[in-house]
């Protein structure tokens, strides 16, 4: 069979707020080929990504993704590697190619697994999927007392792992710092796992981070992610090189495997952090995760958006028994949740599975979606490019 | 003075071929502030920039580009760096914004350069520009017969350096490439500069690539440009090793200022090549040309649109001597030539000299911009996001 259709479906909450909440849209991809359809989810930003499938060609190595999908022919993981090898080539100057296509490459998993009835953690080669612990992912609250009531509220919702990031974080005094911390513990309670995101507050000021880690370990934090700007690999090996029992995490921005692989060769890491709506879709995040576990890294998914873009990036290290931790969309806002019928729950004992159901596994729901679709039109020339489908 | 209003000019040849030749759209940028103008040019895929400055905002760190830059304060050159920073944090998950806000940056330096009245590179720290020696970039031949009088033609130009890349190479057998390498050298003579361009053809085939190293080597071949994909920074250190007299070049994918250090600290290439229209601007490219100089690597402009492009791509290594090589658009497409009409030809001597004029020197023709504009138009929601100025 061949892709015959690629369609977006942008979504949004009537009003994004200036937070650092990634639930607050979604770009959705559905995949048509031979009456099977595939549905993913590209990362983030939704009208540039559509802008990047239907763009007028530059040169040859800077084509809209749209000319390098569209008719190629899928029936095999191979198929799918190829297409992304060809958009690597022929969007190369294209930037906002590598998350258009994440959203495409994840449809295409999907649809390969419902026509193989098979689960697409399967067509990467695991015999199983194992259950993960998600850590609930949350703000800093403006107060220590804030940070405590959220941290208390993830576990009495039954979350044994609570993450906190951004806000107050590194914009106050090293003292402010350590009380969020001393709060966030609290919280979570002494036998919980505390994950601690700085959201690249740093930038590239490894003493400014270090001054960090004395606290970050008082209060038992598992991983510091993302202290300094993405590419600071030099700053990370530095920072990790002091952190003692804390270990870096990072790798969210990877828009492509080599990234994941630096981060963890020349960043030192201990966690890699992928977003399969950013880095090329499920293959190159499978790489990743190949990657980590050969040089002894931890590969966790990085999602804060639906459970469709959660289920994806629960593929590459589902077979990763020890590869225990997932992020899990703690309060997604309405338009994350409602655009599913499926979703993925805690079980019983706080872990998360993935269905046991062909393809991705999720159900998507047409009238979830329609109450939050974005109509987009797109023209030069006078002519349409593009203009969002109806569901 | 602050940024009173940022306008995008999509220029394009009537019809784009696919093939290697970067000269064939452009996207031109004009920021205004306090009565003063500057222009800038972002690369590449002008629709797909455009977007990523009006796009509505996903969440706190990934907001449009035109939220973070108008009405900021332009005083500076600290404040042009100041507002680059606040794009990298603002704007952190939108992958296009980079792009986009390339072309705003070097338009910031030549308002700030028109406002002071003094040439971007005195505003870098540099007392003077020293003469660059231009190569002409051209694709290879189909054939080397073809390959060879493309070269004669550069050479019997005036052109004293000459690159051949893309086309055939690499993709047919080690015996075509061989004859390839030896038409070039032949058609620009003993005595001329010869560059070789591989476009990424061997991904991460180190073998493959290594197997051309004795016939790079047996015509003086200066550098090897872009053997693998541009991240696969081991590739390169591999080839590097094995690389004899030829020295690996690469980085013009870069689009933030670390991506060009770590090809420089784990690629072990010997050039590096920044395009001012992709790393975030002038004051990034410069950033890196510190860098190269200090690490005994050789920086070098990518350029292969307009001389607008070429003569803010020149700023950054303006007063380092010993840089000498510069990329020069040989045979650009008529849009690229016809939108400014200040050109850099090379003097009598073969070189490339920068106007001795405030800001980038360059004026622009109205006319010649209004014979290629792309009119385009982005609504969401029915609401009209974009639509294109007149001219």
């Amino acid at each position: 069979m061949s892709i015959e259709a690629v369609e977006f479906f942008y979504l949004s909450m009537p009003r994004v707020e200036d937070i650092g909440d990634g639930s607050q849209d979604a770009l959705v991809v559905r995949v048509s080929a031979d009456g099977v359809e595939g549905w993913g989810e590209c990362e983030a930003s939704p009208l540039v990504s559509i802008a990047a499938f239907v763009t007028p060609m530059s040169h040859g190595a800077c084509k809209p993704v749209r000319d390098v999908v569209l008719g190629k022919p899928i029936d095999s993981a191979a198929d799918i590697a190829a297409i992304q090898a060809a958009v690597e080539m022929e969007c190369m100057d294209l930037l906002q190619a590598a998350h258009t296509f994440s959203g495409i490459e994840m449809a295409l998993w999907d649809l390969l697994g419902r026509k193989r009835n098979a689960p697409v953690y399967e067509l990467l080669g695991y015999t199983r999927a194992f259950p993960k612990l998600p850590y609930a992912s949350q703000l800093f609250g403006d107060t220590p007392q804030e940070t405590l009531a959220g941290c208390r509220r993830a576990r009495d919702s039954g979350y044994r792992a609570v993450k906190c990031g951004w806000g107050p974080f590194g914009r106050g005094t090293l003292e402010q710092d350590r009380d969020h911390l001393q709060a966030a513990r609290e919280g979570i309670g002494a036998d919980g796992t505390l994950l601690v995101d700085a959201g690249q507050i740093f930038r590239e000021d490894v003493d400014a981070a270090a001054r960090r880690i004395r606290y970050l370990e008082e209060v038992g934090t598992v991983w510091f992610e993302e202290p300094f700007l993405g590419g600071a690999y030099g700053a990370y090996a530095a920072l990790a090189a002091k952190s003692g029992k804390v270990r870096l995490a990072g790798g969210e921005a990877s828009h492509n495997f080599h990234m994941a692989q630096q981060l963890i060769d020349y960043g030192k890491v201990g966690f890699i952090q992928i977003d399969c709506g950013r880095i090329g879709g499920i293959g190159p995040a499978k790489r990743a995760a190949d990657y980590a576990a050969a040089h002894g890294v931890t590969y966790v998914n990085h999602t804060f958006t639906s459970h469709l873009a959660l289920c994806a990036s629960l593929q590459p290290f589902a077979g990763l028994e020890s590869h225990r931790i997932c992020e899990y969309p703690f309060a997604p806002k309405s338009v994350a949740w409602e655009m599913s019928e499926t979703h993925l729950s805690p079980d019983g004992n706080g872990m998360v599975n993935l269905p046991q159901a062909p393809g991705l596994g999720i159900t998507m729901s047409a009238s979830g979606m329609r109450k939050y679709m974005v109509p987009v039109e797109i023209a030069a020339h006078g002519k349409v490019l593009y203009r969002s489908p109806t569901l």
